[in-house]
């Protein structure tokens, strides 16, 4: 948590107040922050700044001379669709899309993606998620996130209206690796006009051929980041990583 | 588990065993796998391929018709020296830069490790986390991985030795970020060759800046990643993705 987001109506004039177990329990034991003590908040939704501590109960803190000056970095141009993945690895993918800046996050069913995934009570809790993300990334916008179960149907109704530009879909067997798909954009990698602006990740396993073919039929290149086979969050890292650099 | 990893004192002529309990559990309840049918098996530190189970007992599974015909592939040429992190996160570090195929991994002690950390049993169990890695990755080679706890007498006696080629070090605050750096080594991105061979990444809080000073005084760079910051294992993904496209 390197800054404490609150929602706007937190907020009044100059003062705000933090009333979410998580985010005291962190100024208590992790900031062990006092009364006249400077935290750095912001707003969910606006901008990000610092705040002085003014007053502290077990379940509140209150905040004076709210300064919120500083805009949230620009977001990604940036959709990814994941197959859904196990619920055990569901928080820290929404957490560190969203802190990497992601824009649009679309959760997809998928072959191997198991049909109790789609129940799991994990899916309650994405808002949660988002917060640690954006709470670690020092941002203060929330991606979009969309959940679509039917593969097929979305692959043929939606894909085409979000395919305007560049698409491409991660996948270890791949004929061509993400380097050289960005050599045929014509522009060096450090010209960030040559990225994609949709990727689709596979969760454990991948995707199958079938899957694959019917994304390349609308238009998506299949690349490959090399031999090795990569845990799903690690791939994600690795394969957002290529955004930021 | 894409492969399983077996010492070469387990293999002889044709045959093989696997006696090792997580591999055995994984053939029976991942795998689900029966006498007759194929498995993908590597000998550590040798090739990968296939071999037949022959008999199943629950501690040993028998194997015949052993075939290693496919090379590991490459090892990046690349050397982590990472800062010790909390010990909850070790095992995914140490699995993700042994399956991602980074060469050599040094911890290092600094600034804001905290001294427990290098007394966490989690230490003694890095040759674990290796194959758990290798077994991830499709690789048989494991890196090699040292503990290094005085920073400034490693940073000054031993860091001049290592740094021979492009040495970065991963700073927020840097004051260009990765894909500035590799422009000014005259190469585009997709030339291997202009990739660093050497990289510092910081754990939580990163590093503080008398350490950028000491390395920056030993000819590493400081380069960042944009503004966001990023868990240590999505850093750590994010970063030597850079040596996968």
């Amino acid at each position: 948590m390197n800054y404490i987001l609150l929602p706007a109506e937190n907020f009044s004039i100059d003062s705000a107040k933090i009333n979410a177990v998580p985010q005291i329990n962190h100024v208590h034991h992790v900031l062990t922050a006092k009364v006249g003590e400077s935290l750095k908040i912001g707003e969910l939704g606006g901008n990000l700044g610092t705040a002085i501590i003014d007053d502290m109960t077990p379940d509140c803190i209150q905040l004076r001379e709210v300064k919120l000056t500083m805009p949230p970095p620009a977001k990604l141009d940036l959709t990814v669709i994941l197959a859904l993945p196990r619920p055990k690895v569901l928080r820290r993918l929404i957490m560190d899309m969203t802190a990497i800046g992601v824009r649009d996050i679309i959760l997809i069913n998928s072959y191997r993606t198991q049909k109790s995934y789609w129940q799991s009570p994990m899916l309650e809790r994405l808002d949660e998620f988002v917060l640690e993300g954006l709470q670690q990334g020092i941002d203060t916008i929330a991606p979009r996130i969309s959940l679509q179960k039917r593969f097929k149907s979305f692959v043929e109704d939606e894909l085409p209206r979000l395919v305007t530009n560049r698409a491409i879909v991660a996948h270890p067997y791949g004929s061509q690796s993400f380097a050289q798909y960005l050599q045929k954009q014509y522009l060096p990698k450090p010209e960030t006009l040559a990225l994609p602006s949709l990727v689709f990740i596979g969760a454990e396993g991948g995707w199958i051929e079938y899957e694959i073919e019917m994304l390349t039929a609308q238009g998506c290149e299949a690349v490959h980041m090399g031999p090795r086979i990569l845990r799903t969050e690690a791939a994600v890292n690795a394969i957002l990583g290529q955004w930021l650099s």
